[in-house]
């Protein structure tokens, strides 16, 4: 058995040390590295050991040092990482203090964006590749050479189109690489996908040469395409591409090639290297290489959780039921009950939970891919048209629907249903794909409704509610975690517009606090109340359901009887359900001093399990004991000192 | 001289009840019609002018009580309106309870979504489509035709493109028809507009013929395009592309063909009209057609303010010194003194004034075409690789930007500068175009910048300012209006980080008032002072400058001292500067009972004047001077009540 090979690579100037003929075994020990790892602590792993081989070649013919490597999505930044000087950080892995799961440039000058949101690579690189050649005098072109590696999935973002049509106007080198393993995180979605179905690699040099010599016998005299042609070695003039769809990006096209062969990825990528136009280099892999059960299966693993690498089968953890299975089943129940009910995922299938309604409801389920505008506009269509959409997207990436929200929803007052799965703290995912903001962003609508689901019941009494109602948007938040085992309630209220729910009435006429608590939050303080008793404190708590509308009579009531709030959300502080409660009771001129948020902090949380995230946000049962201790005392100086202004201080 | 054909159209079906050889002269009424009206108050002129043919064409063939016709942006709509019943609302275009310049369910059942915002009709068809045919029993293709109508600028669109791309998997009637005027508001940008150039309209019916032949002599066996071509007519066959870019985003493509030939129009509709496969029909047209000023210089007469049509110049109404202008003017003196510093505007040259940086600085200035998620990456990209970007955009269509701003700005810390012209109400394009939620979204991120600038000045200051912050990403809005001709200081404080100005300060020890006004209603707070001075109340008043980081030292200072706040702002009321103020004040645990906000409600509001919209949500000086004397009447009855609780009620 040959010398370990990756643990002498520091960088990539260790990796260009190497023999070509080594890499091979440099990839295998990559993939070995990974497969380990990831089997212990899940991660994305058939993104990872797709592009191994390309990561290696990149880096073996780029100096990314100098040179500007973006990756799209970023979830296949694995090898690059390992290639990079982060083989120490591994076994941390989408760990505090470990190797984020996406390009993170805490991490290393050789991250340039830290990302997780598809299609925005190639536009970030359009703006380095303008910000050098300014930088280089405006004179020209920068040396520094800027590669993008996209995904198939991700291409077909609208983003990702913006990107290469403006590159295509550019006038220097410009490289993006296609990595389409014609799976991406499901099915990539739309007719292009059939495209490059169509587009296969070709099985020989010989046909690759024959083909290129084909293109250019039909080029027109003195076009870039024939300079670069008789610039180009053999190898480049064989892989020029002919009709590939994005030559009307102004690209030149070369491929598909092979992306798992070091003899035809290296030479490829040296004589492109220099061509100072946009070109797109389409590369074929397979996604989940080198590992039988990822390539059987690469949507299983895709992203799994630890799982054991006996036997053929993923060892999924079966901790609890999750708020996204709860999801599957209730809207299976749904849409057997309501004929006009129409299932939405934008690629997020398995995550969404909507891939069990697409088994089900073939005719009503649609997987649209990586394309959240459309997706939301396509439920505003439906709507329009009579049905009811529901369009169960991650809180992150409804953010990127917002504009159509706006326009093509809310101002038409369209009932779409929008089912915000992973709002609040997401886990190991980190920063990238955090719902912080869902709230602060759709409340700012007329006539739209927001909720959250606290546990399945509700989930379900919420979902029911969408169903029925038709006068306007309605937006429902739960979070990337299980449903709690003991229900928030025994029997579960319908819900009701704008109302909050008991669910721990206080002890006495003059309780010491109410908690408004959103969503899965009630669950924590609820098991903050035992912490609050021993106190011998009288607290109430509400599970508030709505943030907009808010429950004015409950606040009212409250207020005017003197009870301090402390409303709780795993959503920012500033702008959320809290902000909705004080900016009502200040337009009500209630007394907004006994209103006390708690929610998250306007700060970056990076990659640690949620239980952690929320409990260094204090959100966890012990942090808002905590919180409603210091808020109980500080209401009870409040009433020492009225008439008076400015009592609690933190 | 012929009968007036148009005052005899009520609706589609006294079109159809025309013979074609009639129709050139109602075409010549409607360019008639929108010119006098236009040249009177204003709007959308070339874009109407180069679809009448197109539009009468399609109305002729379909029957749009029934079949779907989604406007994409919405600006080409008024041929529409004028078909479609609305010849007596054209003498009030733009005005309230008059015609609005998009479409407008309100007005007509012929008009489906209320638009301004590009990209957004494929999409919004795809799901009426789908929608249909669920509702038509789900067995199969409902009987309803659905059609949209893009232009060339926007079907580059990252939306339109995904909405092309899944259209393309649908196995049903669906057409989308490209209105390829060469121009869009100004130019494209990007590659694809130069292959929209190189594919022009066959000069002949022959060409045409021969040229359907080619194609279908290489079409594989079976294929739906034999199908298609083999039930179609003559000319149909004669005009199916080979090769047209959007064949791999699974569409048939038709043309391009004349729009404005009625010969070619109608029967191409007629034969297109029931093939069962996505279609997209090129259409040649020229903006501005028939208007020989408008053909001549169409980026002037896009939508031009009233103009006087003898000569060949647009009068343009010169009451005054827009902010557009003075941004335009600012950036000069910004640019010549910083060669860090890089222009980008998305498609709105001459509507954000970066335009006149193009002509001065072409090498650091750039219009994306509209692509707001691509432009605000490509700043991104730009401050990462060390320049300074400012981004010109809209408010409204900063909405289309969101998700990057979170990832590839807020998140990476890099200094993007974004000035958002068109802040608050916005006049005669109404719901569609008011910036009313750009505070609330982007204050959700940590160490982000929020400033308004209220006059020259300060919009100078605040520019002056941003240059020089690389700390993190900064945002500036300032409203579609004139700058005050009396400036807010006499000599313009430098701005400095989260510091508000006192423009006039109180005459007293305790002023009855502060008002802390952000933007440009810090002028009208200055009117509004005689009104208050009239009752002798004392009232301060502030320049505030900063939404994020707001002076919570100010704030602190007035609210001890018992001096009550009333915030006023041009954004929604829930979510903006006020609220910000609330927070701050509420985390403070100061007497938030003392502050009152006063900014847009949350209603959508159609076109009328900005000064009418403002004086509607009570933010002229009289409203706010109303506003003020309530506040300061209540403030009262709080004092006199201490200690005690919800005094104000309204």
């Amino acid at each position: 058995m040959p010398e370990a090979l990756l643990p002498t690579i520091h960088g990539p100037r260790d990796l260009k040390k190497l023999a070509p003929d080594q890499l091979p075994q440099l990839a295998s020990e990559i993939r070995h590295e990974i497969c380990e790892q990831v089997s212990k602590t899940g991660g994305h792993l058939a993104p990872n050991l797709g592009v191994v081989e390309l990561t290696i070649a990149l880096h073996y013919v780029f100096d990314f040092g100098h040179d500007r490597l973006l990756f799209d999505v970023g979830h296949q930044c694995y090898p690059h990482k390992l290639l990079t000087g982060r083989l120490g950080l591994l076994d941390k892995l989408r760990q505090k203090d470990g190797m984020s799961g996406f390009p993170e440039p805490k991490e290393s000058e050789f991250d340039l964006f830290s990302v997780g949101h598809a299609g925005t690579a190639i536009s970030t690189a359009v703006g380095m590749a303008r910000g050098d050649d300014v930088l280089a005098g405006g004179k020209g072109e920068s040396d520094r050479s800027v590669v993008s590696l996209i995904g198939d999935a991700s291409i077909v973002n609208g983003l990702a189109l913006e990107g290469l049509n403006n590159a295509g106007t550019l006038h220097r080198q410009f490289l993006t690489v296609l990595n389409d393993n014609g799976m991406s995180i499901s099915q990539p979605q739309g007719a292009m996908a059939g495209y490059f179905d169509r587009v296969r690699v070709s099985p020989t040099y010989h046909d690759l040469k024959r083909r290129g010599k084909e293109v250019l016998d039909r080029i027109p005299g003195g076009s870039i395409l024939e300079e670069v042609y008789h610039r180009g070695g053999e190898m480049l003039k064989a892989m020029i591409s002919d009709g590939h769809m994005f030559e009307h990006f102004g690209h030149i096209c070369i491929g598909p090639v092979d992306g798992h062969d070091f003899p035809t990825l290296i030479p490829t990528l040296a004589e492109i290297k220099d061509i100072d136009r946009p070109v797109l280099l389409h590369v074929k892999t397979i996604k989940g290489k080198g590992y039988e059960f990822a390539e059987g299966d690469a949507t299983k693993f895709h992203s799994p959780k630890p799982f054991k690498r006996e036997g053929c089968r993923v060892e999924i953890d079966s901790g609890g039921r999750s708020f996204t299975a709860a999801y599957a089943d209730a809207m299976l129940d749904v849409m057997a009950n309501d004929e006009k009910v129409y299932a939405v995922t934008a690629a997020m299938g398995p995550g969404t939970g909507v891939d069990k309604l697409i088994e089900k409801f073939p005719e009503r389920t649609l997987d649209t891919g990586i394309c959240e505008s459309h997706a939301m506009d396509m439920c505003a269509g439906l709507a329009k048209s009579g049905l009811k959409p529901f369009f169960a997207v991650y809180s992150t990436f409804s953010q990127r629907a917002l504009d159509q929200v706006f326009q093509e929803v809310a101002l038409q007052g369209l009932p779409v249903r929008v089912c915000m799965d992973r709002a609040g703290y997401v886990g190991g995912d980190g920063a990238v794909h955090h719902g912080f903001m869902d709230i602060a962003m759709f409340r700012t609508f007329p006539d739209v409704v927001l909720m959250a689901a606290s546990d399945e019941d509700s989930l379900r009494g919420a979902l029911a509610f969408m169903r029925d109602h038709d006068a306007g948007a309605s937006f429902l938040r739960y979070p990337r975690a299980n449903v709690a085992e003991q229900p928030v309630e025994e029997n579960t209220t319908p819900f009701e517009l704008g109302k909050a729910v008991c669910i721990q009435p206080a002890k006495t006429d003059k309780p010491d606090l109410a908690i408004l608590a959103y969503g899965t939050t009630v669950i924590d303080a609820r098991s903050a109340l035992p912490m609050l008793r021993e106190h011998e404190l009288d607290v109430a708590i509400y599970d508030a359901r709505f943030a907009k509308p808010v429950d004015i009579a409950l606040v009212t009531t409250l207020l005017e009887a003197g009870t301090p709030i402390l409303t709780v959300e795993d959503h920012l502080v500033d702008g959320g359900f809290g902000s909705a409660v004080l900016e009502a009771a200040n337009a009500a001129s209630l007394d907004t001093r006994l209103i006390h948020r708690h929610g998250m902090p306007a700060t970056w949380v990076g990659p640690d399990s949620r239980t952690n995230q929320l409990a260094g946000a204090n959100l966890d049962a012990a942090g808002i004991a905590q919180r409603a201790r210091s808020v109980i005392q500080s209401a009870k100086s409040l009433r020492a000192t009225m008439p008076g202004v400015s009592v609690e201080r933190g």
